[in-house]
Order: C-alpha cells, then structure tokens, then sequence
C-alpha cells in the first residue's frame, strides 16, 4: 500500500511516542515490510521486542535486503549502527511484518545431535564429529502456523570462506538468530536410506528471525538460555552451554567441505525434548501455536 | 578481454566457415564465456558438439544467464529457436568456455538408488520409494580436475511448482542434461548419521553440461545410453531404461514436500560401477581424466 510521505511521517511519529527510543549498543538487524512502505526493508529493531527503525528511511543508499548488506562486510555495520545514535522514528511491531533475516540464503547447513543434553535422552554418545545436513531456502519462513518442534540457535555467516581456522572463523560469522529446525520425523527417520532432508525441508520449516543480533551485542554465545513452548507449555528448555561443538569450530570444520557465502545460515543444534523423544510423544496438530526462544537473541513463532 | 566490432565479427564469419551451422530442430542451450566478450552469454549449441552462437548478439533484449531465460518460460523458447532458422556466426568450441547451464540454483536434488542395475551390484532391493539427499550450489562446476565419480541424467526444472500431479509433471521441466555426482565415499558411508551430504557437496563436485537440451529435442528421455570413463577406460556404462522412478514421477514425487523453481536441477541417478561396488576399487587420483557421457545429452568432462 502506497501513503503519502506526509502520513508516513505521521504514522511514524505516533509509533516514536507510544515506543520511544532508547539508545543501545545492540545491533539486531531486520528485515521487514510495512502497509505504508513499497517492498521488503532493511532495519534496526531496537531492543529484544523492541520496534524497528526503517534504515532504508535514514539512508536511501542502503540496501533493502539484509544478503546484500552482509556482501559488504563489516564497514556497512558502523554505517548501521549510526541510525542507533540520532533521534529516529521508530516503527510499532504491530505496524511491521518481520521477514526471515536470510530470505534466499545461498546454503542452510543443520548439525545433528550438536546438544550434550540431547544425546543424553537418546542414550547415545555424543558424536566424534558433526553430523551435518541440509534444508533448501524454500524451508525459511518469518511465522508459520503448523507442525512439528525442535529448537536452534543458528549462525548467519558473514563473509566467504573457505578452509578456515578455528581461531578466525568468528570474522565469517555475522550474528546470531532463533530459527525452529521443524521436521516430519516420520520422513526423517523411517525411510530407505535415512537420508534427514525431506523430512526437514518441506516449504516453511524453518521459521527464522526475527532479527540478525550481530556478533558483538552478544554477550556469550555459548551461555544462552533456550527454550520451546507449544500451546504454552514448556516442551524443550537447555542452554547453548550444552553445545558440543561451537559455533568457532562447527564452522572451521564445514569450510574444509563447502564455501561460505555471506547469508549462509548454520542451525547449530537441537535441545532436548524432542516430540519423538518424549515419554508420551504429542504431535503438533493444525492450530497449535510453537513459540522457540533464545535468551538475548529473540523469540520465533 | 575486449575487441573491436569489426575483429569479433571477422573472428566469428572465420568460424561459421569452420563450423558450418546445420538447421536442427535441437533446441540445446549453454551459458558460456569467450575471450572477445564480457562476461556470461546465453547461447545455442548447435548440436552434440558443435560450436556456438551467441543469442545475446542476437537479440540483445535477451538474459544473459539460463535462470532468468527460464523465468521468462516457455515464450522465450521460440525466441531461442528463431536463431536456429538464420544464418548466423557460429564460435568455434575452442573459442569459448561451458558454463554450467545451472550455475547458481535454488536447489541441486539428488535420487539414490535410482537405477535397476545399480541396485543389483550392490544386491539391494529396489526401493519402494526415493531416496533424496542434496548438494549445495557450490559444488557445480563446469569442468573440474578431482576426485571420484558416478554418473547421472539430469533435469533442469522450469516452473514454479508444488503438489504437480504426474501427468503435469513434464510441464515444469525445461530439458535434460549431463552430471556427474561425484562423491567422496569415505565421507558419504563411514560416518555417524550417515548424512550423504558432506561426501557429495565439496566444492567442484558437481560437475554439470554443457548444454541444457529442452525436452522437445529428446526422443525418449528414458531410453539414452549413459557411460562413464576413467582415463579412456569405461568404468560404468548403462541405459535411462534402467531408472527406477521415471523424471514425471520424480518431479511428482518431490514437489509433495518442496516447491519448484526455474532452474532447479534434479540428478535422477547412479549407473552401475560406482568404484565403491566395484571387485577391485580403483579410487581417482589427482590427474584422472573422467568423462561422462549421455547419448543425445552430451559429455561433460
């Protein structure tokens, strides 16, 4: 829908009062579309929960879509942050509808049994090496209303990479998001070859978002508490403390196989409580509401 | 490397003497790169080893890459064909560079198991139904210089598509080519998970082209000799006839759990001699020369 720049002014500065700004050093990047804007939009949410600053609006130069931000490396973020250090409108999150913070990425890499926790309820071991497998981008969607759980912390990779060291591998990455690796299990698990991807890559299984924190307005990574709720009740609930390989290493580990693209998403793991997992497994049914959370980085529905 | 007008067409009068272009109802399509032109051009093959003509010269209102061209979809082929019907420059194969016709799709699908034969040298039964692993986009390229083999038919898909019925399936199929999947089977087989992504998607292993052959100029997609050699040796060599799931049950088959895209690229199967199954297993070496081949399809080295 197409207003006229007045109104949009308007509309903005109405949300400025119900949602005033408060400076922060956190960078969580957005993707976003709004009635009175044109297109997908590229922003800054300010704060957990908090509402969105249009950073299209503060300078027209910038790209709309986060891939083509990240292919700019790092200078762009000083660029970002600036908006954060002036007096800005900011947009209602009920004015706003979040896109996933990677809309096409180039690769969606996923870690199997990646959570200490979560190989303990399966009595298995924990594996020597990662296990890895993969969805295609038509699986990201910004909110969904169906099926089945289990819940990650994710990586954005920033910059290409290829056989990178362990003790560098921090410069590829971008930030951190709260994805929902959704998954059939019954096409993951009980089909010739057990082979996870069908099972795991029908369209809109992973719900992603809604902002890229980057790396540096996370305090620790490897220290957030993570947690699922279906039809609010708890049904997963860890810490990425239980992680087994860490996002430096898993992605040393992945760039000896494939390049890393900016936009490249890895889902590092999954907790425990997983539905097949379960004493008395429930299965989602149509209607159930999933709402995954990661301390500090955001909450996906 | 930039030329003059007037050198560029010299060149190509001097090779359509060379390359005396022959009418055909074959429609074969290539992205490639030559040194008097910058950057990719979209362009017809004119035949099973023939030279080129590049279509952007042509009609410069044309794409440039084959996705965007089968965006556009079935319109734009009587556009291609037109070029078909004039006398026009042919480039000599030594002159230019294969592109993969696929460079960057949305999505590489593989089916295991998908030839008779092969499941019989590993005595396994046919399965009930496929079994689809992926590779990243990364792993295509046009020519390459490592590794392991086996040997595939490819479809390069056309239209969006979800839930496509059987008998429509074909509609979503732009045309056929040549891949060869090779695997490193020591990462695909002996690891926990037994996830065959990581052994199948380095990059460089997916080698892909030259040309994308539309579906109209193949007589019977399923009745082509297909052959694989290693250093002049035939080291698998088999029939499309052998293929368990047919590419209309294939498309069919996937589009249950993902949507389509125009460019999307489905390996439809492995012949027999895959070098783990053989008696004597004779890994590739650095140096090893392989092609691959399918009748009406092309080689791809």
């Amino acid at each position: 829908m197409l207003v006229s720049g007045r109104r949009r002014l308007l509309t903005a500065l109405l949300q400025a009062q119900k949602w005033p700004f408060q400076p922060s050093r956190d960078i969580r990047l957005v993707q976003f579309q709004a009635p009175h804007l044109v297109g997908p939009h590229f922003g800054l949410e300010t704060g957990n929960g908090g509402g969105v600053i249009n950073r299209n609006a503060f300078d027209s130069m910038l790209p709309k879509m986060m891939t083509q931000f990240l292919e700019q490396g790092e200078a762009t973020l000083s660029v970002a942050r600036r908006a954060l250090g002036t007096q800005l409108p900011v947009l209602s999150r009920l004015e706003v509808t979040f896109l996933a913070p990677a809309t096409w990425p180039d690769k969606v890499l996923c870690v199997g049994m990646n959570y200490v926790d979560h190989c303990k309820e399966q009595n298995m071991p924990v594996p020597m090496e990662p296990i890895i497998f993969s969805k295609f981008a038509n699986s990201i969607v910004e909110s969904y209303d169906e099926m089945v759980l289990p819940l990650e912390s994710q990586d954005v990779d920033w910059e290409k990479g290829k056989h990178v060291k362990a003790t560098d591998a921090m410069a590829h990455v971008a930030g951190f998001t709260m994805a929902n690796d959704v998954s059939a299990h019954d096409w993951q698990m009980r089909h010739k070859g057990k082979q996870w991807l069908l099972g795991k890559t029908f369209d809109t299984f992973c719900p992603l978002g809604p902002a890229l924190v980057t790396k540096d307005s996370v305090a620790d990574p490897h220290n957030l508490k993570i947690c699922c709720q279906v039809n609010g009740e708890v049904v997963q609930s860890s810490n990425t403390n239980q992680m087994v390989v860490k996002t430096e290493e898993l992605t040393a580990w992945v760039s000896q196989f494939v390049t890393f693209y900016p936009g490249d998403v890895i889902l590092t793991g999954t907790s425990p409580g997983v539905v097949v997992f379960r004493k008395s497994p429930v299965l989602l049914k149509k209607g159930d509401k999933v709402q995954c959370e990661t301390e500090e980085l955001g909450v996906v529905v």
